[in-house]
């Protein structure tokens, strides 16, 4: 595959036409089309659309008899990401206000509901499509499953789960890897190949890049700009993240409890002096290095898995923005 | 059709298998499977779940068949009433603690969108699948697009409807006509009739089936035991309902401006006696004998339906509650 398609010739290619057709799902005037309508336009990349489209195209299918796929997985994240922000209580996504802000939660609610379904009605209409619902749907059950277990992970949750490096990395590659999965699947049912092994391995595929996704975002939040005011963010908010998993379980007692105490502080009481020592514990620990390693190994084993190929450059693309610490 | 499968018949022959199908969806022990599994050991009267067969069975098909869209729909059903007790913030779903009381918000969105997933999953594995996965996910859009509204019909809603009985009729009409539509038009399918007037058809049955179902419902919390504390719960809750609808569209002035006090004042702050005052308008208004004559007058409609005969006796058996009165 010498010539396979970039990210950027299938954006070419497919990108407005995906724009298009996600459009026309919401273009109606009631408050559930016009809310979704809201929702869709504060943008976003539209990974999940173009992989499909992609694979599709690598492995000699057409691009086209993906599209209904690309869509309506892009809607489905969609539909997480507006229930997520209820979940979490976020009241900005993509620079705009969450949308249970402008219209409440019990809307949000409906409107992340009705996004399942219009994404589910447009996998149907893909080549075996019916193959394809089962394969999506049980993949969502496992994004799913992956957002129970976040919650699970918190300092004061119910059924808590122990902050381990396997919890963190079985809770994320469910969360975020599970559907980067079913877009991967997606484009290989499109091109043809539906016995359940190519299926297997494009899930696979798809898992992996989703949890490097994941990771380089809670490696950038330590040593990037995301766009947010400060880095580590995420130890004021308390979010277990792959650096503070791997503290706990690697580094050195008082290290490892102090870091803990920091991340379980509750958000309002977080000072940035505390933010500040905790950045020094993962430093100090070898949690920030032990990530970069982590996500160079990652980046040179991915390339063997099958199905790697129909998707040229997409790690190092993920990897961009953390690239000068690796 | 002389010799058609009642419902009793129905159940003795598919009501085991389904609740086996429906309890092996949700016997996994990881906390979202337990989740779902409370919330389904709740009970329920399962009628999404064995209309399908039902109807398929009294086309002369094999009930068997329908069996997945039987499951799929019971699951989906359920997805929607987990989320609508997030919405109300109601407290009792069949007798026992919602599931949100138990697990918290985060946790009963995470529940209902699992059930979307795991029903659509299996409507996909249906015959004709895809069509089927397309049918319902439009209808659900429908269920949906009906709580949207039902919002906008609140005294404080952002985009407020007017609450007139054409509002309340088209709310009634998506909000819990579209599923029983779905369950009807998924037995057609079972039974290898897929064409689209088929289809519509089977739909427009199941809408009308639904519609009465809730216009029932209603009739049913004024003039009898729901086995709430009292009569006129709905006007204590502030509830938009077919009677309330009428009297305001058809009552005299005097009367339907105290009737919208009364509903639109706060739960916490309606008495008894204003409750007692809201019954007697409704009486005197003729908006009681209007409901009465509403529900007669569909009772004897419905039948002359394509397809009606495949659910023998199902109007009778929705209006037992209310029969006293009509």
């Amino acid at each position: 595959m010498t010539s396979a398609l970039t990210l950027g010739a299938i954006r070419a290619s497919v990108g407005l036409k995906l724009d298009r057709l996600l459009s026309a799902v919401v273009s109606g005037d009631n408050l559930l089309e016009r809310m979704a309508s809201y929702h869709l336009a504060t943008g976003g990349k539209r990974l999940r659309a173009v992989i499909a489209p992609w694979v599709c195209a690598n492995l000699g299918g057409d691009p086209a008899d993906a599209l209904a796929f690309g869509v309506g997985l892009e809607l489905i994240h969609n539909g997480t990401l507006i229930h997520d922000d209820v979940q979490d209580g976020d009241e900005w996504r993509r620079g705009e206000p969450a949308l249970w802000r402008k219209w409440g939660v019990a809307q949000a609610i409906n409107v992340g509901d009705a996004m399942y379904f219009w994404g589910l009605e447009a996998v149907a209409q893909g080549p075996n499509g019916a193959l394809a619902v089962g394969h999506v749907s049980r993949a969502v059950v496992g994004t799913i499953t992956g957002q129970v277990m976040e919650f699970q992970l918190r300092p004061s949750a119910a059924e808590q789960l122990e902050p381990t490096l396997m919890a963190w990395v079985n809770t994320a590659t469910a969360k975020t890897g599970a559907l980067f999965g079913a877009c991967v699947a997606c484009g290989v049912i499109a091109a043809g190949e539906v016995e359940a092994e190519a299926l297997v391995a494009a899930q696979e595929l798809g898992e992996a890049i989703g949890l490097v996704f994941q990771v380089q975002d809670d490696f950038l939040d330590l040593v990037g700009d995301k766009g947010r005011e400060r880095a580590g963010t995420d130890l004021k908010e308390g979010k277990l993240s792959f650096p503070v998993a791997w503290c706990y379980q690697n580094a050195a007692p008082d290290l490892s409890s102090r870091l803990q105490v920091i991340v379980d502080t509750p958000r309002a009481e977080t000072t940035d002096a505390m933010v500040d020592e905790g950045l020094v514990v993962l430093e100090d620990s070898g949690a920030i290095e032990a990530t970069a390693d982590w996500l160079r190994n990652m980046r040179d084993s991915i390339g063997d898995q099958r199905y790697a190929a129909t998707l040229p450059g997409i790690v190092d693309r993920i990897l961009r923005p953390v690239a000068h610490r690796l």
